[in-house]
């Protein structure tokens, strides 16, 4: 009898100890990780992917990864937080290694770009879905995490990128819209896909969020009801001039063509864009700071008193009503 | 338009906001929690389990819950670390409002009875099987986690509780063993079933570990396997008496009638016992300090040189040969 790794010992050793270098990981072989003491604080977060959820089942398997790690990311820069480390659990029907070798491939390229290393996880099987978890941490000055509560009448809101590209880019993937009006720019459509299998987590801008923001959150599950849920956080509601939602080229012109409203945009999921409420009188210094750290951001509205729901103004001031507002898994 | 919250934000606030008292978990309405800075280091930790897989699909659901939060508690235990907060991530194919009131009741009752609460989490839905993933963390001084690897040739191998009684369970209530030994003992059928479906993590054991152990792991797996893992890690073999490794005496019954074999029980899974090495001059102060904190411990061996995979030898010194180490998900 030797010390043969069983099936799952071995995956974890081809395809993840690769990843594993920071030194709390004990190279995977260990039954936990370990984070050194500081002074700051931790932050931690975890979300998951479904297969047929969260992301499409033949999607690229790097593509996945990316998205797994970076859904986490996009909440902890939303928190204030530098990434520091992440867990990965992975439920899989079977052990397929071109699927695997592509997946741990992008995770790692990801967890490098990011500064996030792989600190340990759980490998099991499923008769369902594949379903990836991560739980993500980073860190901050003591004390210093930017909430969901905290916004004031008076604050402007404000939000990076733009809005609308990843629901657009699921639709074109699953032929749920009328694409006519990108026929002559492939690039637009591409990325438009790309937006929604690889969000781009607004990680450079933590720094100007703890020194500006009075409260932030990832815009993931759709605009118009994670803006809803930041209100109710701090017992305030909004008045956002829909004009002014940044939108990309590529969706206007969907608009622009009919094949899609505004109002689909802005209750899509999967932006990953980063919505903040700022103190009108440090709104242009939030701008220099986010435009410093490489992101774009657009002031959209104002945080008003009162419990009633944001209300989303057309040209004329009129609100314009919204069948729905994000995505909910229930 | 009122702020009504979602489906999945009303099962939150319904089931798992009560749970979330930690002043970290900022009552779950944020997007991630806080970990305050301190001097000791954190060990964090995660697994997952599945149904049908990890659980029986008509297994409680208090029980599912405090399976998915003790697995991680007995990893901590092993690692020397005293539990200190949880995230869970929750696969659901619907919202099944009874089932959610008993999952968050035991998932509760267990929390405040480990002192290790709740901060965070995700809901997802799936159209698989119900998956529940826990990332735990515990806190331990300074560079004092406890390793798989450390083991030395001449330490002794202690194990604590017995081993066999979770897979004697399993087998009970999939119908997969003669229980007639166990006829006029419905209570000694009970505790083996309560075995599988409910671990004891052996929480109050980490100083002594962190004290005394070269290497210590929890055994999930199955005994045999999991101390060829650590045997691995530490880079040494084992010779195990296995007439000295601690069974039930309902285990001991099903074994005298044939139901089941010896070597069954030591590769069955689901023990979330605690094995570790001790140098043998240590071995006693270790008993007492286990004892004193109400855990039964057995020296079942000793770490031997050499790659060779440990021996398992019967009352005459024979190695006895296993087919199967530990269970594998691939």
């Amino acid at each position: 009898m030797t010390q043969a790794p069983s099936g799952e010992d071995s995956l974890i050793a081809r395809y993840f100890k690769p990843l594993a270098t920071d030194p709390g990981a004990f190279g995977l072989v260990d039954d936990a990780a370990a984070i050194p003491a500081g002074a700051d604080d931790l932050v931690v977060n975890t979300d998951a992917i479904v297969e047929g959820v969260h992301y499409l089942p033949d999607d690229p398997p790097d593509t996945i990864a990316r998205k797994a790690l970076r859904v986490n990311l996009s909440d902890l820069a939303a928190k204030g937080a530098t990434p520091a480390g992440f867990l990965l659990t992975l439920a899989l029907r079977q052990k397929d290694e071109i699927w695997l070798a592509a997946f741990a491939r992008g995770l790692g390229e990801d967890a490098a770009a990011f500064g996030c290393p792989l600190l340990g996880g759980d490998t099991v099987s499923t008769p369902g879905p594949v379903m990836i978890s991560v739980t993500a941490w980073g860190r901050l000055p003591k004390s210093r995490m930017v909430h969901r509560f905290g916004a004031r009448p008076g604050d402007r809101v404000v939000v990076t990128g733009a809005i609308g590209d990843a629901t657009l880019g699921l639709r074109i993937l699953t032929g749920k819209i009328d694409t006519t009006a990108l026929a002559h720019d492939p690039a637009a459509r591409d990325m438009l896909i790309g937006r929604y299998r690889v969000p781009q987590p607004r990680s450079t801008l933590a720094t100007a969020l703890r020194d500006y923001a009075t409260a932030s959150m990832d815009v993931s599950d759709g605009f118009a009801g994670d803006l809803t849920k930041l209100c109710a956080a701090s017992h305030v509601s909004a008045d956002i001039q829909l004009s002014q939602v940044p939108i990309s080229s590529a969706a206007s012109k969907l608009v622009a063509a009919g094949a899609v409203q505004l109002k689909t945009l802005i209750s899509g999921g999967d932006d990953y864009e980063i919505l903040c409420t700022v103190p009108a009188a440090q709104c242009d210094a939030y701008r220099a700071a986010a435009n410093s750290a490489g992101i774009a951001v657009a002031d959209i509205g104002a945080i008003v008193e009162g419990p009633q729901a944001p209300r989303f103004l057309d040209a004329q001031g009129r609100p314009v009503s919204l069948q729905r507002l994000s995505y909910s898994h229930f």
